[in-house]
């Protein structure tokens, strides 16, 4: 499928109807076969016609709030048969790509940008006397994040030239919390307030040409009368024009109001209300599910089970199970998500223990700061959060918990490299951003044994804070824990090989090719052989162990599924002055490769 | 002065303004000594009295945000006498510190924190049964922060029992910024809705007794009422009962509208109106100047100058004169703050190019993807924020410049010890917290002249991340700057002094111990003198330059002026492998001396 904005430009109402369909048609088949972000995407087919219908994209702007909802956007900008290789390796991302193509303006991953970065944009273009718009498209559920707020407060009353498309579906991942998702809900169950623009509208415009300007006016004129009859909307008492609220699948409809709104060189807020999944019962259905789901028979909605990995365990899941288990004898365990309480592994704790897990929206700082007012009062917090998305709590991290030494846990899923979400979804810089901070303590599991009882341990002694991070998935191995104390897994002299977390099975290899290459002279000094510790603690760091080794090795390699400048072996280096230590890990966040593995192979063939 | 909690219990009404009279002129009479955030706490002395008369401190946690208005609490909780050490080494903090007092819950310095920390608080307590109330007591410019919104999205309709007290003062430490400050503005001078509740109160709650209740009857009523004639507050459409405007001085009335709000155990915000500098003509007069202010002749307001230091410039002067220098040959240069257009030197540069200098309020991530939004239409964004305060956009400096490579140029003021303001405002991670990113160009001056050039070259060459930090004063001597080249400026073959930033002077120092510690044969063989290097370059560190000196002297020692975990140690241990590298700098920021003179002298003491 080959469609470019230009041909969106000239379809008429029903074209655009049918386009829909065939784009939707298009993206479920494939992402059927690929895997990916199919409610979110699902849920905004009309609006990207729309958009695109109305607007001139690159010229005018378009910032795709976190941005997995792009998948329409991708095919009717020239990226349709690229879809075989969606959020593959050296394929088309899920995400918006400014590398990708020209009609990508600013890349998105993370939640609650869109605003400030369209913001931003919206004064350059001011400033260069440049009349198109910036256009934010969020979601309700993005809307919990206070760099959201941040960008509102500022764009509100600021007379820039900024469309916000508020893209309500009543979901974040999950169902979307807090207080403002409660407001935008009598918002929408208000039909009067629905009602009230949108019907007269609806007679007006149908007189061609000027009946758009009618509209137009009449809305103008209704905007002061409603607001003796309505309050304000929130967005109005912060200055923004408000439009809404606008069926989000009918498609004439939104190419009508946006028509209207292209042409306000003011902040304009444009509420729509779309259904996640639109189009695909199953989805509509279970758009969590669907959210980010793996290859699926279109038929039943079920997923092709990809043949039982047995050799895996999901880090996750042992968390969960785990702390859940914990919870029963512990009265002070807490737990906290930001959204995610399917993907932390959490939903059997909330399930079990409804008044002591708390979803705080896609808000990770407001998570920690939460933690630590809870922690100061003598419970046991432990606040779940993805590697990368924790770096929005990293002044919390510091101010609020390290500063006062607060007993918080912080469970780093997604440590490592992600694969199919990108570069935005890397946990890569997480040992280096915690393991400066005074006091902490820091865990990397080489299995899920092992990050049990981490957790475990963690849930019995914490005083002060305590990270544990780990990877998506972990080898289904037994290894052993023992707080502070490196294991030293297999003997050797020729080389100290010392494992962080995933990396344990790479330590077996390496350490094979370590041996393969020992010269006769070493062989006939029985120095073939490279010992390998599986680290567990990073901090505190037991050098002593690694020490000892390095007496009798006289190098050290560190293989490590983070950012190589500082990481463990920064540690390392720090503590054992002239030790010659060589770090395998991420040498480049910005090109990691799709895995630990194939990152640490590279940078193994490349010296070899 | 020496009064304590039960004693403000005591007293009625005539009592507590007299007390509010002499807490107010005691702490005149000891800042106008010592120093500190004088118009603030000068602000809120009749609420703390209110407070501390109403509930039971500290059974009810109080948390104060930002905590630099903590004075008068400071002072009624038995903590007068220590007043002439106020923000001096060791003695009485200008912040909350839990440490200091059982009446200090919560540790505060960064902005925003309060009503998160507060709810967990809330949420600790009903867990524990406890009926107790947690407080937040937070300015209408700490709600420009984003943490404070995802705080109130998730208090409000939780039916926690949290009282959110919005200190509205029209200030941040200028004048507020943004929607919601116009929004709260249009709700003071809104007399129909200042009086609407407080009117017939005054009436009904002089009747002894059952006055409080018939009053709180009254209100109860109204409040229905009141919604049919005034439209919903936004903390309402949030879920909050709302009490307010209350004026902040009437000590009175604050004590009556306390005592009713405690038994509400719901989410409250009540919100006073209050005069920053309250009581002092020359603060009340120039809030801003009395913000944070050294010490001054109480009768003139005049700064008592001390003797001026010619050995010293002021950085942010030096950036805010060079920025705006560049800015006039160069359009593309934008200039972005977070609240603090005057500490970071920028109000020259916003009076002569108001269009392109941006005051975003207390919203340091916004600042930073704001800024990334301008990048990427070809502008040149300097973002001056502290470094401490930086930490809050590490995930916006990740995942929207650095990911992008944007040409963004952070100016990062206050790196390393700050003294005065504590361990909450040092910035001592940000080398390691920058250095770990991809793409990241870093600079340290040793000089002002140096902070000149570094930014000329910045502004020039700026096509990725660039990132300048500089600490509060840096001697008046002249020192060169060359990109990517570190400068050699002793030579010497007994050890390699490596000197970051501000540490020149103590390298100097340090050369001179080294040489007189030279053994004799040191002597003989012309090895008594240290080789010096002001490093200036941080990323790209011109590790030639180093490792020439190493292979000569054999010893590398680095000063920094930062945590010494990682820093600039680590980066030299990682591209000189097996070379013995000492750091002295920050060893532990929890308990960091008052400068970094003053933390390595310890360290060199301790090693000799």
């Amino acid at each position: 499928m080959q469609i470019m904005p230009e041909d969106i430009k000239k379809m008429n109402k029903k074209e655009l109807g049918a386009c829909a369909a065939r784009v939707r048609e298009f993206m479920l088949k494939k992402v059927a076969k690929t895997g990916g972000h199919l409610a979110s995407s699902l849920g905004v087919v009309e609006l990207t016609l729309a958009l695109h219908k109305v607007f001139d994209v690159p010229e005018d702007k378009i910032v795709w709030d976190v941005g997995h909802q792009t998948y329409a956007h991708k095919i009717i900008t020239g990226r349709g048969d690229m879809f075989d290789t969606l959020r593959q390796k050296g394929g088309l991302s899920g995400f918006p790509k400014t590398e990708e193509s020209e009609y990508d303006c600013f890349n998105t991953g993370h939640s609650s940008t869109s605003i400030a970065a369209a913001y931003g944009m919206a004064k350059a273009m001011e400033l260069l006397g440049d009349a198109h718009k910036a256009i934010a498209v969020i979601g309700d559920g993005a809307l919990t994040g206070g760099l959201a707020f941040e960008a509102l407060n500022n764009a509100g009353h600021s007379g820039g030239n900024i469309l916000v498309i508020l893209n309500d579906n009543e979901m974040s991942i999950n169902e979307n919390v807090g207080a403002f998702a409660k407001y935008l809900n009598r918002m929408r169950s208000n039909r009067q307030y629905r009602n009230f623009k949108i019907g007269i509208e609806r007679g007006l415009k149908r007189i061609p040409k000027i009946g758009e300007k009618l509209a137009d006016m009449a809305l103008r004129v209704k905007d002061t009368a409603r607001s003796l009859v309505f309050p304000k909307t929130f967005f109005e008492q912060w200055g923004f024009s408000y439009f809404g609220i606008v069926d989000g699948h009918d498609i004439g409809e939104l190419v009508s109001v946006l028509r209207r709104v292209k042409d306000l060189h003011e902040p304009v807020v444009l509420h729509i209300s779309t259904v996640k999944g639109k189009g695909y019962e199953f989805a509509e259905k279970s758009p969590t599910k669907f959210h980010g789901i793996s290859s699926f028979d279109i038929k039943s909605g079920e997923c092709v089970d990809a043949a039982k990995n047995g050799e895996e365990v999901v880090p996750g899941d042992v968390f969960g199970c785990a702390l859940k288990s914990l919870a029963a004898d512990d009265d002070k365990i807490i737990a906290i998500t930001a959204a995610m309480p399917k993907g932390t592994g959490l939903l059997p704790f909330a399930r079990e223990y409804p008044k002591r897990f708390f979803d705080v929206g896609i808000a990770e700082g407001y998570a920690v700061t939460f933690a630590s007012g809870l922690a100061i009062c003598g419970f046991k917090p432990v606040v779940a959060i993805y590697s990368s998305f924790l770096q929005r709590a990293y002044d919390q991290i510091i101010h609020d918990v390290v500063l006062q030494q607060l007993p918080v846990i912080f469970a780093i899923d997604r440590a490592g490299l992600v694969g199919d979400d990108g570069v935005t979804h890397n946990g890569v810089f997480d040992i280096s951003y915690m393991c400066n901070l005074p006091g902490m303590t820091m865990f990397a599991p080489s299995s899920g044994e092992q990050l049990s009882d981490m957790l475990t341990w963690a849930a019995r002694n914490v005083s002060a804070p305590i990270a544990i991070r780990y990877p998506k998935r972990l080898p289904a191995i037994s290894t052993k824990f023992k707080f502070g104390k490196a294991n030293v897994v297999q003997k050797g002299d020729c080389a100290t090989i010392v494992s962080v977390g995933e990396c344990l099975s790479l330590a077996y290899e390496l350490a094979e090719k370590v041996s393969a290459s020992a010269s006769a002279e070493e062989k006939a000094e029985m120095r073939d052989k490279a010992e390998i510790i599986d680290l567990g603690t990073i901090l505190p760091l037991d050098i002593a162990t690694i020490k000892k080794s390095w007496q009798k090795t006289g190098k050290i390699i560190v293989l490590e599924d983070g950012e190589v400048t500082y990481g463990v072996g920064g540690l390392i280096r720090k503590l054992l002055p002239g030790a010659e230590v060589i770090s395998y890990g991420v040498e480049n966040p910005l090109d990691a490769e799709w895995s630990i593995r194939e990152e640490i192979e590279k940078k193994i063939n490349n010296e070899q």
